[in-house]
């Protein structure tokens, strides 16, 4: 197909469709809610919520595209950025910008399925900018190793199947993004994370054009569904305790301390009067906070604790 | 007395020894656990938690003494400050700072009895600069309109106590800071809140000299216990329903929003590598978030989120 603003809307409009299928297949009770939403200054989204199912306790499929003047904070260079786009300062008026893209969080009711984020994204703005971006991360409350070499592996794949480079500078990138600096944890066990893949025209970011690097991020959008109803399936019919489900909503509110202190998507949503109901259904049905918790020696939350850090090989 | 760091800090520590004897007392059943710590970089506090009580579900007293090369951020311009402190650039050293206070957050079990949140600090550095801050701020679950008259009211008869002029600006100040403004809702019906009193020897900062605004700030933190023992008394017995609970958990989930988008003090500790569990005890032991919840009509809740906006004059 050509790639343009309509086929890629198009595009990720069928891919929310095909994943939210899915997901309701993997849950085998519960049905998404769709609510259609406009914005004053452009676009609009497909915002999908799924609750109280069998599997899924709460979680959201997002489709949207916006478009218009395009918002200041671009105008700050990106801690991800290769080059800075020209300062505000330096233009007459405001370039027009659209986005688009899929994002999804998933929070399963058993503390043995893992929490999952999903995110791909596509950006352009006058001037030929155009880039991509987005990323997969996992969230076990009890860390499987083979479910999160499993899940490693299919990433792995993915990348390799496009950029040899790719795996290891998105893997690392996810370590770094998905980090809880005041807790000295990472989220969960990382997964990929990339933005700005070719950047403008001119760019040959990570020496692959445009076009190639469409690929790669389709295929990652493709591999969201897969994975994680895999993931589902080995872990849904095992049975846990009520200490499970107090150490599940621990997790969670390291979840929520997350996406409310930095998460950019969540705090860029919240600073400019994004629909707040879109961008926090991120949260969990219900978090909990116990002061100076320490895990008991030896026990399998100790264990998970342990391995939240950056840096390990899951492959 | 003589107001030095001294005598203030004896002061403090007695408040919460008294503040805490209150609430144990009026708990009923739960008392506090106390916890020491040290700041490598000087100082160090008092941290005290009260949980699974008869009343109180998770709260904490936290007392704290800290000094050192004062923070970076004391040199932006904040944003309630008169006259803004010099530069970093302009000075060839970090000054020398010490800073002291008591910062209380109550959740109570029952969604009948408010979360109620009190905070008074004293501030000094090199160069002869000092200054007071400090609030109460009240988040019932359901509004009881003679609770808040009640509340404020007292609040104002200790501002009126010392200047005329101090209740109207410090409300309005409360108003405006424990405001969500991504969910243009205020946190609950506020209270009073002030910052940088007599924040220099020479400034005749809202026409009172320190010894007197100490004297106010002083009556801040007696005020808290008879209040707040007060709001528990005619609350506690109240039946309540698990819809009520429900409810109290998308509330609380709320408070979490406030306190992690937009603290101050929660956003300085994160950022500073202060100690997290007592920065975080502020968080309540369970939270919820539901997608696009609307309340019923001419509902207890639907009329309770009415009422959490600026400007309600409770007196």
């Amino acid at each position: 197909m050509e790639i343009n603003k309509e086929t890629i809307t198009t595009w990720l409009k069928n891919l929310q469709d095909d994943i939210c299928s899915s997901l309701e297949r993997a849950d085998g009770q519960s049905k998404f809610i769709e609510e259609n939403w406009t914005r004053a200054e452009g676009g609009g989204g497909r915002t999908r919520i799924i609750k109280n199912g069998n599997v899924i306790e709460k979680g959201g499929v997002l489709f949207s595209a916006v478009s218009g003047d395009a918002p200041d904070f671009l105008f700050k260079e990106g801690e991800h950025s290769a080059s800075p786009l020209p300062s505000l300062k330096e233009r007459e008026q405001k370039p027009q910008f659209f986005a688009t893209g899929v994002s999804i969080v998933i929070h399963p009711k058993s503390p043995m399925v893992p929490i999952i984020h999903m995110n791909i994204r596509y950006f352009e703005m006058d001037g030929n900018i155009k880039w991509l971006g987005g990323g997969i991360d996992l969230t076990p409350h009890y860390i499987v190793d083979e479910d999160a070499k499993f899940f490693h592996t299919k990433l792995k794949a993915v990348c390799d199947n496009h950029n040899s480079s790719y795996y290891a500078k998105f893997k690392k990138w996810a370590d770094d993004y998905f980090y809880i600096n005041h807790r000295k944890e990472t989220r969960g066990i990382g997964g990929i994370f990339f933005d700005r893949l070719n950047k403008d025209a001119e760019s040959d970011s990570y020496r692959m054009n445009f076009e190639q690097n469409f690929a790669f991020w389709q295929d990652v959008g493709k591999a969201f569904a897969p994975i994680y109803t895999e993931l589902i399936a080995r872990n849904k019919n095992k049975s846990f305790t009520e200490k499970n489900k107090d150490w599940q909503l621990l997790r969670r509110g390291r979840y929520v301390e997350f996406n409310l202190v930095y998460d950019k998507g969540t705090k860029f949503g919240l600073e400019t009067n994004g629909r707040i109901e879109s961008i926090l259904m991120s949260l969990p049905k219900m978090a909990g906070w116990e002061y100076d918790f320490k895990p008991e020696k030896n026990s399998e939350e100790e264990r998970t604790l342990s391995l939240l850090k950056k840096g390990i090989d899951w492959v």
